[in-house]
Order: structure tokens, then sequence, then C-alpha cells
């Protein structure tokens, strides 16, 4: 059994915090904790990675692409490859979410 | 952008539930929400795939092989294959666990 570290807690911006759980090579994924404070929004993100958020904790809107959906506790999206996507807390407490990324394998 | 289904809730035993992540065959690891209520144990497990262990809320003590490390918000263990594991849940309120496991690759 390992204990896994967590890396220093980066400030994205303003109320949007990132602190990337150590896996190094151990998994076959890289993995953090992601918290946008009340009001916060996430700068749009896109990259070839595919992600997954697994939301643990309150309640938001994602923007993906052109579509617009409510994320709360036990939602759970996987963005595809280069989708663009940034997410609103629209509540009154931590918009908590585990984010999962891997390398998408080319077709 | 995929919307990711939940598979039914699965009562492992009184007060554990396993809420598996539906994510077929798109990603390369499977994960589920893992839930112990105040003063449940789970059930001793052990298997060759490897799991990792995201605790996102709750308190407890887990038990691996025969180490026993307190287990809390933010904690994050991984488990070999054979490890055997279970935790039991010491606080008053639920222990919420990111589980995510995948095929151990024999060296």
């Amino acid at each position: 059994m390992m204990n896994i570290g967590i890396l220093p807690l980066e400030k994205v911006k303003k109320g949007v915090m990132v602190e990337e759980i150590d896996f190094q090579s151990h998994a076959p994924f890289k993995s953090s904790f992601f918290t946008i404070k009340p009001g916060a929004e996430s700068p749009v993100d896109s990259h070839k990675v595919k992600e997954t958020w697994i939301v643990v904790g309150g309640i938001g809107t994602l923007t993906c692409d052109d579509t617009k959906i409510i994320l709360k506790k036990g939602s759970v999206v996987l963005f595809e490859s280069f989708n663009t996507h940034s997410v609103k807390n629209n509540g009154n407490t931590d918009l908590s979410i585990v984010s999962i990324w891997w390398d998408a394998i080319d077709d």
C-alpha cells in the first residue's frame, strides 16, 4: 500500500484551485482535486488529453462547447479531446470536483 | 462531451454502499462512489487489479495488510495487487471515497 501525496495548491485564478494528486508513474491517469468557490468560474480549458469530472460536492453550470448543463454532487461528465469546458459555481458552498485525465489514443 | 451514468446502488452490507460510474469503454479505468456510514466497516477486500481511494469526505481507519492509518478528506492511498484492505468509519458523518481501479500489468 502506498500513501499518495498531494502537490502544492495551485490558484488558477481567484476562487479556482487545483491540487494535483501525485501518482507519479503508479497509475495510468493523472488526477486532481478541483475546487471552485461560490461565484467563481474556471477559465475555459481545451486539450488533447481526455478528462472526466466526478462531482463530489456543490452545484455549478458547466459550459462545454455550445452546451450548458447543471453539475451537482454525483454528476459525472467526460470531455473528448479538444472539447472546450468551463464551470461556474452557482451555489453558496464550494463546488468540489475530482478531475481525472489520460492520454487520448489516436484512432 | 458525454454525460456518464451511475449504475444502481449496491448495498455491500449494512452501511456500506457502492455506486459504480458507468464509463463503459470510454476510460482506461473503472470507478465508483464508495460510501461508509458512521460506525460501519467495509468487508476485507483483495484483488489483482490495482486500486486507489481518493477520500472526499468524512474520517475513517484503513486497515491494509498489517498497517492501520487514518483516512480523512484529502487522503489518497493506492493498493497494490492483493493488498487486503478494509475501512471503518470512526466519524459521525458519511465517509465518502472515490475508488478507481485498473488492470495490474504483469512485470
